[in-house]
């Protein structure tokens, strides 16, 4: 260990900034240098990113990916350096980034919230505002992205039977999710690293569930502490707990009774992760962010490590959980288990048998395995199975992935469902907006809710009934012969008729 | 009450002109002086769009929205101010404003009416010479506008099964609605506001529609007062009455007895839109147009009123209206009674419960609830059913939405349609050309309609019958997965051989 | 009638240029002056193409609308100006055209024949050197031309299940239809107004066929004589002959009595053609090249004449003609009698019960009603009909429309086709390329075809058997919803891996 | 034979340059002159190819068409003419062209093989990178290109139903096929001319293949000799023999012995190709190239022999081979025999009544008969009959074309296939990247494969079972009716909020 040249304030910047190389490699986080040479090759995220920022300030790159007291709990005391006089670390003056400097253009050119009249306009706005890399960690999904993207328009294969003269001045959206009252039948869904859409995480989505009395699910893999996202509740308001169950049981114990603890009303295995999926705009978007320092690589086998956001934060994650370990969670606590991810009839089937509470039918937002069925589609089987069977009020069946409409989650409660999850279309609203976006993306929902309860003929939740729907089409994949090159060249088409040409 | 300088001619222009924000604000309608500071936030369409025009002429903006005594009937007494001296009135010389001046030019360069050659051509026409608020209220549908395209596209799914070697020299296309003789089995529909398309408003379409003995549905919401529509037509024309059911019992009376005295062979009363539907296109263009205004809202919450035209005019409909309202309507009027707006078989089926005598399958032109099926395909259904009970006669079942081609109508007509609405096809005529353009738009239907008469082998409107259509992929509704981005982009497609370079 | 002042060599040019307008016209064709004053009102074309060339030489247009010896024929001989002296005629200098300027510079570039490897090509090189009004109405179908496109597309719907180890050195195409052998299981179909495309017209494709030992079916309405195509033939090929009925049968008599004369073996009666469709893109063309001389016109409402070529050469064809008729045929010539056109398969079965020889399933290349079937679906339901019934031999069952590939014609022949029509692919490659450009058309076809039986393991025509496809997409009529326009904005579609920047 | 003048180091350049035209034509190939003056008119790739060398090297354009041993073998000794003294022959400066140039621009701007993330990105890269004519042959498929096409899509249209909560922390891909091991159930599958896209060609699969424990089908129409690619092979390596079975059956019986001895372990015959297919890509590009020469050919119906490479290779296979052979080949080897390029399912019983050890169900990559059905549809169909008759064991049944995701192989594995070749992903590797672009191409397949198989809930291939794919969409051939060209152009579609305009 280098001897120190300490100021009265810490460590010298340029004294860090010798620590700059593969086989001596310090980073600064939050005012604090750390010695990572030999977690080098162990970063889940690969070396490369680390190696940018050696002998440097690496506090703006780390924060959304970690949550808080990463380096305090997970690297050993004798690589903690200790606090450094941030007034002498030389700050690269940022290079010429003229994509950033066209980002910073959009953002003081974006549309006012108030043209914001759906969810997918948050998302568009959201597209052209956030950092690449943020944006490739948020809207990418498996492969071809086949299912992500079949996960919104199956809804469009849904057609209502709208009914008429219903008296529907009083309609009333409020239901009860897992024993919980609420004011829609929506929900936050978990989805992971809130920072990298706005500074404050997922916080900025509890303030504005509590606001519209709407259930949060508190993920696993938040940039923000879990306790940092229950102190944001307004005490009042429902909150559940997504769990990745981790290698280490006794880690998963921990945040387990810890969550109970903290009031958590529900307690969401995610069951569609044994291994994360391979999210190819991630992983380009990280290349190119990382590029720079790239090199031909010697060994072209070596697929690296480096393969986006999502990789770098899920190789806890325990491939072998089974069946055989709901008794365990069973018995660890009170709180109703959901199984989240479940994808086929048969394993709701298995669900009910061992006695959870509920299911999410759910393909993880199209980010695991490409060509998965769609929640709502898997939805129309599973009732007309638990049904048949006469078993459909024994177990609570939720869906997600999708929904940009309230009109989507009124199809699925007509089918059956008791809730719908929301993921990216409030972490859209979020990073463009902040909670004034999440907000209104809230309103906007409750708005069309209660429009399309009216032009249904439906005037409470118990009255979005399966005879209201068209589900004929719902199974139906529809993928065309491709296109007709020569013949489509050779064709003529029809025109409208010809303006005179100006002067 | 202000003391008011009143010249021989009326108020000053610049006295007017002081009331002009928020706590105090007069407007110039029509050359006389009203004080609205108290209606501002009660005013359906929002209280920025008068603030625009606040101690200012507003007749322009004020003449397609508002039937011409509004004012008169519904402003308290103590607000109106008395007549203006318009010459006294600063005319604001127009603002440059570059899009006005580009539609100035597209119309100054408009196609000659005879190169429209079919519906489609009006409407392409129109959409480069209306004005963008006017375009949006016309075109626009609810949500995503899936049914609205749907509409049309569902005739498509119909084809023909000809019959040939049928002497079609003579053909007749003369039907009888709700009892009346008419040249052709379709029917002018309501439409709102027909002042934003012509300065004549619905009374054009009533001349045309005059001239091809083609019956016309008068609506409630029509820019011209419902006594100048009957005026304009030519005493022998037959007129249908469409009726918003007010929450007022007695204003509804009023209007439903004064249609029947007027000579209205018909009341349809609608029954799709216990609220209006969200036209996003609509809002948007509102909002551009009154967006100079606007602030960053405090309250991002609050979804500001100005929605577009649309909602502004239907706030005094009726939510709470049943099918126990229906024997009220019955006593109230000898007028056949027709619900507009019926949109599953069962409903069809408690109509004829009900003994009304017919019902419109339709979605509102799509302008409602996205989704909801089109009344082409709901028709196939209802007779079917209708057939199956033996009560298809007791009943007379019309459709609208879609329609552009004659044969559209042959097939609605071969699957048992009375009838088919026609209602944006007009008002897209009317705003291009006028008079003549809808005239034009009716005789190339009628025309259309003979050449597919003969074409089908049919002479008579009786002739039309099912056999003539098949209909087996019309309840078919195809979403394909989604677009294989990565594999067409690597794919090199087929080309047509290459002319040789210029030189 | 005026006093003229003859040149040794006829009429001067000035002196017929002086009967110039709507009173008093004249024209000159082929160096003849004509009157066509009292004409006028009369001419199926309209009158306003004729004044456009009032008082001057209208040869070029006259000739691919007009028989050679129409004006002779139909005109009264006071009307017959006689000879002028073509020297003394003042040929307009072309306008500076352009479009025309263009296109003479697409025709100096343009590919070489052998760049041609399918029919596609032909089209696609024609539709760039044709002249707009001539492709106009060779490409144009009715109305939206969906069952143009479908005819088409409908052969993509079925897929081979090709039978592999078959012994294929030898492959035999040959057949035999309406009692003749010849090469190949296709015709040249009737097409109409053969000089639009060449200027030796139908004879061009008389002398391909010729060569090919391809049959040729003699229309109606061809821009050479009768007589001029019978004499090009090589005295030994086959010729039909296709008919509308018109309604003076005497004349209808005369030409087919001449035509079975002529030597013709088969008679061909369109039954789908009581009128002409409406075909928008020649209405367009037409309009724009007659756009100069057009005012305003007062009345919208008289849809004018001037319809296009088609309309044009039509106003003869008898709507009365029915199975009435038949018999009539059955005893006016020997000549075996096909119906052309039939659409539905009773009418089928009724053709068969009047004892003709043969039908073709034909929807007249998607130019007469849009949304009719396409031959080849009716044909799988036609045959499916026949052999049920065990009459599948009583009849010759041809099909045409949207033939491309001899793929498409091995289909037809699978389902139970004897033969297939072919028309606008051979008038593309006359158009571009004139006699060799058909021929090498027809060798493609033959080539193709070939090579097809080969690979489905088929070694003559009597081989290809309804086992070898699979025809369960044919009947499905797809008409995907329309496009999710938000949804597909906000979608950031995955990219292929970047190229570096260029320096 | 005229007197040379030769070096000491063989013939001078200008000496062979003499002889240049069609009636004397010497080439030099490798440092050595030969007479092909002969030769010409039997050229397979036609004789103008050869005549653009005549008197010149060829050697570079020769290479990746023939293998090396080619003159030697089949031109006649007294042609050979000897060695040329290569420092005498005119370099002919490349000209300019701006083609080549532009590729070698982009080829300096390649993106790095970590770029490419799965193996569509080996396939845009090798699109902008190889040289046209290369591009066009491997490119090219049959027609109008659909089956090629639908060889890819139709894997979209299988949807999986995966399993949870499966303890899948072990996972083995490894399989057998044809009775050896290997490490995962796909095979590098038999393409011709690998020079053309690598100037090792065929050996560079080999390298790779032999790294990842993968097989490779040795094709009969290699650029490398055979013997060539055995020896790269690292002696422990399993390769496959693919035959076309030449009419000389004398050759065919030389090769599969000397395979057989080579230790090829299984007999490959290509059952669907007695003819090769049209591939109108590889004919337009081959034009191209070769353009510069032709002359407007005096007879249009002499198709050109130089039809691309593909003709120009396969003239010598028998399109006589039939059921009655198979014997014959089970009786000349002991290696496994397989049936490559079965289509129908009788077929496939017809293979096991012939006792065949397997059948491959493949349409040769698209470029053989277009709309003939993909392998994976048929293998649905397939294996539904063999399980119905108890036979499925008799027979092991593979499939290949269109494979670019592990999870069509994961598809085609639940359905039933013993393993899935792959042919053009890995050549676009490796014209793309060589060695190591196949050997990350088969790399990324694996850790999808792995990561498929965890998603899905498999340890092993024995898991993939058929109720883990729901194939309901799979036979289903969407052809979706023509756009709607006047709706489309008339309607405005929705848009996404504004930004502010840029000052």
């Amino acid at each position: 260990m280098t001897a120190l040249v300490l100021s009265q304030r810490g460590l010298l910047g340029d004294e860090v900034a010798k620590h700059n190389n593969n086989n001596d490699c310090w980073v600064i986080i939050h005012g604090k240098a750390y010695d990572v040479t030999e977690f080098l090759p162990e970063h889940p995220g690969g070396s490369k990113i680390i190696l940018k920022y050696a002998g440097k300030d690496a506090t703006e790159e780390f924060d959304p990916i970690h949550p808080p007291d990463t380096l305090d709990k997970y690297l050993d005391k004798r690589f903690h350096k200790g606090p450094v006089d941030m007034s002498t670390v030389e700050t690269t003056a940022k290079e010429d980034d003229p994509e950033e400097a066209a980002r910073q253009d959009r953002i003081a050119r974006m549309p006012l919230l108030e043209q914001c009249y759906n969810l997918y306009d948050f998302e568009a706005v959201a597209r052209q505002v956030m950092k690449r890399t943020a944006w490739g960690y948020y809207s990418s999904g498996a492969d071809d992205e086949i299912t992500m993207r079949e996960n919104h328009t199956a809804f469009q294969k849904i057609w209502f039977r709208p009914r008429i003269l219903v008296d529907v001045t009083e309609v009333d959206t409020s239901t009860t999710m897992l024993g919980t009252k609420c004011s829609i039948p929506f929900y936050v869904t978990a989805t992971a690293l809130g920072k990298l859409g706005h500074p404050e995480g997922e916080t900025v989505l509890t303030k504005a569930a509590g606001k519209h009395d709407v259930i949060q699910m508190i993920p696993t893999l938040a940039s923000c502490s879990f306790d940092e996202i229950v102190a944001a509740a307004d005490g009042k308001q429902t909150q559940w707990f997504q769990l990745y169950v981790n290698k280490d049981r006794k880690i998963t114990e921990r945040i387990v009774k810890h969550a109970e603890q903290a009031g958590c009303k529900g307690l969401f295995i995610t069951v569609d992760a044994p291994q994360l999926g391979r999210r190819e705009k991630d992983m380009r978007a990280k290349f190119s962010d990382i590029g720079s320092d790239v090199q031909k690589s010697e060994d072209p086998d070596a697929i690296d490590r480096s393969q986006g956001a999502a990789r770098a934060i899920s190789s806890f994650i325990d491939p072998g959980l089974s069946w055989k370990d709901i008794p365990y969670f069973q018995n660890l606590t009170k709180m109703p288990i959901v199984l989240k991810g479940v994808q086929r009839v048969d394993d709701v089937i298995r669900a009910v048998d061992h006695g959870v509470t509920g299911v999410v039918l759910s393909n993880h937002g199209g980010r695991q395995l490409d060509t998965a069925p769609t929640g709502i589609e898997l939805l129309a089987e599973v009732m007309a199975e638990l049904r048949q069977r006469g078993i459909q009020d024994k177990i609570e069946v939720y869906i997600d992935g999708g929904v940009r409409r309230a009109s989507d989650i009124v199809k699925a409660c007509c089918l059956g469902a008791k809730g719908v999850g929301i993921g990216r279309p409030f972490l859209y609203a979020m990073s463009a907006y902040g909670e004034k976006g999440v907000s209104r993306a809230m309103q906007l929902l409750k708005d069309e809710f209660v429009m399309n309860m009216r032009l249904i003929g439906a005037r409470t939740i118990d009255e979005l009934t399966p005879d209201l729907v068209d589900t004929r089409g719902l199974n139906v994949h529809t993928v065309p012969i491709a296109p007709d090159t020569l013949g489509n060249h050779a064709y003529d088409p029809l025109v409208s008729p010809a303006f005179k040409a100006k002067l």
